[in-house]
């Protein structure tokens, strides 16, 4: 199968039918109250002019803010149909007393709004747990984001639902079935409480691709286990994470009821949107300096090889080490050695790598000589490949995460204020 | 059952018929090498006047340091039975082609030195991980701390085995087994990598108390496990964890041979001596300016008591909001939350304590207003308790940690240089 992806601009509004906007309506009180200062968007809303097949997965975490208790049963009611997102940023609207409520309160002012059914709205929120989410901002701001929706204003909404995020994240492809064009793109957010288990903190994909919920549904699940769920910043995973996909269906290809050729496709185009987001979500990881990228191949099964690149991309001894650019390879074994998968550790092979080269550092489980001088000129990219063979297998798997620097700690020093 | 058990001075020299010595032998060229100057202590000895039942516990990382493989080895060909333990620092002697060989070669070394069977002695390293350890030095020193043995000189083992400690780990109690009075020391090094399971970085501990082998391996399993388990600094599982507990019976009291008032009582003093060993290990974890201390009661189990304390000590977000001071309780709501535990989040309270005071931040898994100035207040100490309650059941548990600090990611971005 020919995997033939094109990427284009346009993220959440690159599939036909999708409009979207974002605009700051002060959620949280910024430090400079001057009204002449133009702040951060905090809302976003984006809509599909027909209802569509919709797929989400949520945080395991047993504390769950109030938007995914809402949107889960939203969805539930609706029979996996929805038609527009609201999400903000700023406040996660989590461990609060009075949080289902705001939640709802949030469908029902965009449900309004748009003349459709609340449980066919989806709502997110990110940013500090614990603090009650004002709602009166929100009410204000529903009707300007509702006349504020375009088919072109990806880039408002992908600025809205930043946190301690630098840069926005956006991709997009498109591809054929048979011979319609088709095209999918998503937005994600998330810099810190990143190590996702379903799902990860507000990413949202949309598609014009005809698929049947039940496919869409699997395609996601099968593809987060291989691209957020392998994505780790610090080990804590949020309460808010979700993942939604929305197919409207309007680029009209036979619809995608099975697993065909057609549903593979699919999955690889969805795959290479989420990977790349993965990707930026890792490389802007709070305080991050470098991206790392574990690729464990050699693996007796995907389960050993997914386990062993998150264990090496989790380590904070080794993150440092990274920061520090100090080719301290043994972290690498001591994070290989305590992932609780089957393998034979007396036959791991570990490389590291970047665009200024390669150094082979272990063999067989014990140390080579290598030079240290070409070591540090490799470490010195900001893009850093480690590349573990277990030699036990034909599986591989790539996890991805960031070094652990001064400014994370600085960040997560103090969030709230 | 009365605890009452007298902190005394000596470490691993407190029990009766342990001699120790230390001393600097150059495992590690310093960058200083001028002879004027005096080295910190790199390699010990400590020896019993007669043999010593002995239990121990290892790490459970695969990738295994040579001397837990010939420490393990040793005890199996013995019988649980030893004489003395070498220690070094600076090289764990980890990832060597050659390691087995030489962790062998430094139990010849003593065993020829003291006229004992090689299998009779302990050997433990810990330090830079695929680094060839060099023999001569030890050869040198072998003689030199046999030389120097003596029944008070713990302080120059107890620095020996130091790596990026800042402070030496020693604790002492003593304690009767119906009139005999009894004696346990040990001492403890640690400061990075420290996520023990089974087991901690270097922890050796003596008694003079008779105990069978049996009983004596029973009481250090069941005390590891709500201890040195119970402690994390970075959540890296090391790959020369190890605990030794060695009895030599030279209090003569009636041998413990089953699970008597005289075990628990044993048992109780050895968790006086672990738990406090714990402590001291948090509290000078590396770059730590906090030293954190997570109470979880009522628990169903024992089991969901730690694992949910254990997960609050190990978020790097809420380390990193303990080094800033800020009252960031949601974070501790959230580790609570994806910790691997059943129980019922909404009747969750979470309190923050010190010696400055309480302050109280969550009620049924909703946060409750408090006074930030309060929390400024309480957060600011250097000994920071957060108390978890469930709510479900009777059973508590500790889990101690520190706060991640500039300095960790300082310490640990160039180690080995």
């Amino acid at each position: 199968m020919e995997n033939k992806f094109r990427y284009i601009e346009g993220g959440i509004c690159a599939a036909q039918g999708f409009k979207a906007s974002g605009t700051y309506c002060g959620i949280k009180k910024p430090a400079n109250d001057d009204p002449g200062v133009k702040h951060k968007n905090d809302i976003c809303l984006y809509v599909s002019d027909v209802e569509c097949n919709t797929a989400a997965v949520y945080t395991q975490n047993k504390v769950k803010g109030a938007p995914i208790i809402v949107t889960k049963a939203n969805l539930e009611k609706s029979g996996g149909k929805s038609i527009a997102v609201i999400a903000n940023s700023k406040n996660a609207n989590t461990c609060n007393a009075d949080g289902v409520e705001k939640a709802q309160k949030m469908c029902e002012l965009v449900a309004k709004e748009l003349g459709v059914e609340s449980e066919k709205v989806i709502v997110a929120s990110t940013g500090v747990i614990g603090q009650v989410l004002p709602i009166e901002p929100i009410e204000r701001a529903v009707p300007i984001l509702k006349k504020g929706l375009c088919y072109n204003k990806h880039l408002e909404a992908a600025t809205a639902i930043m946190t301690t995020d630098t840069v926005k994240k956006e991709y997009a492809v498109e591809f054929k079935i048979g011979d319609t064009l088709c095209k999918i793109g998503g937005m994600a957010k998330g810099s810190g409480m990143i190590h996702p288990n379903m799902a990860t903190t507000l990413n949202f994909i949309t598609t014009d691709c005809a698929v049947s919920s039940d496919m869409l549904q699997k395609a996601l699940s099968e593809i987060v286990k291989v691209t957020y769920n392998c994505l780790s910043i610090d080990g804590d995973t949020s309460t808010n994470d979700m993942v939604v996909l929305s197919a409207n269906g309007l680029a009209f290809n036979d619809e995608i009821c099975d697993c065909s050729k057609d549903f593979d496709t699919f999955k690889a185009a969805l795959y290479e949107v989420m990977a790349n987001l993965t990707r930026m979500l890792a490389k802007d990881g709070e305080g991050a300096s470098k991206l790392l990228e574990c690729i464990c191949s050699g693996a007796k099964d995907k389960e050993t090889a997914i386990t062993v690149a998150k264990s090496v991309i989790c380590s904070n001894l080794f993150k440092c080490a990274m920061f520090g650019e100090d080719a301290n390879w043994g972290r690498v074994l001591c994070a290989i050695g305590y992932a609780d998968a089957e393998f034979d550790i007396d036959r791991v092979d570990v490389d590291l790598k970047s665009d200024k080269g390669t150094v082979e550092v272990c063999r067989n489980g014990s140390g080579i000589e290598f030079s240290e001088e070409k070591a540090a000129e490799v470490l010195s990219s900001d893009e850093i490949y480690i590349l573990v063979n277990l030699n036990g297998g034909s599986e591989s798997a790539t996890a991805w995460g960031c070094d652990l620097t001064y400014d994370y700690v600085k960040i997560n020093g103090d969030y709230r204020t």
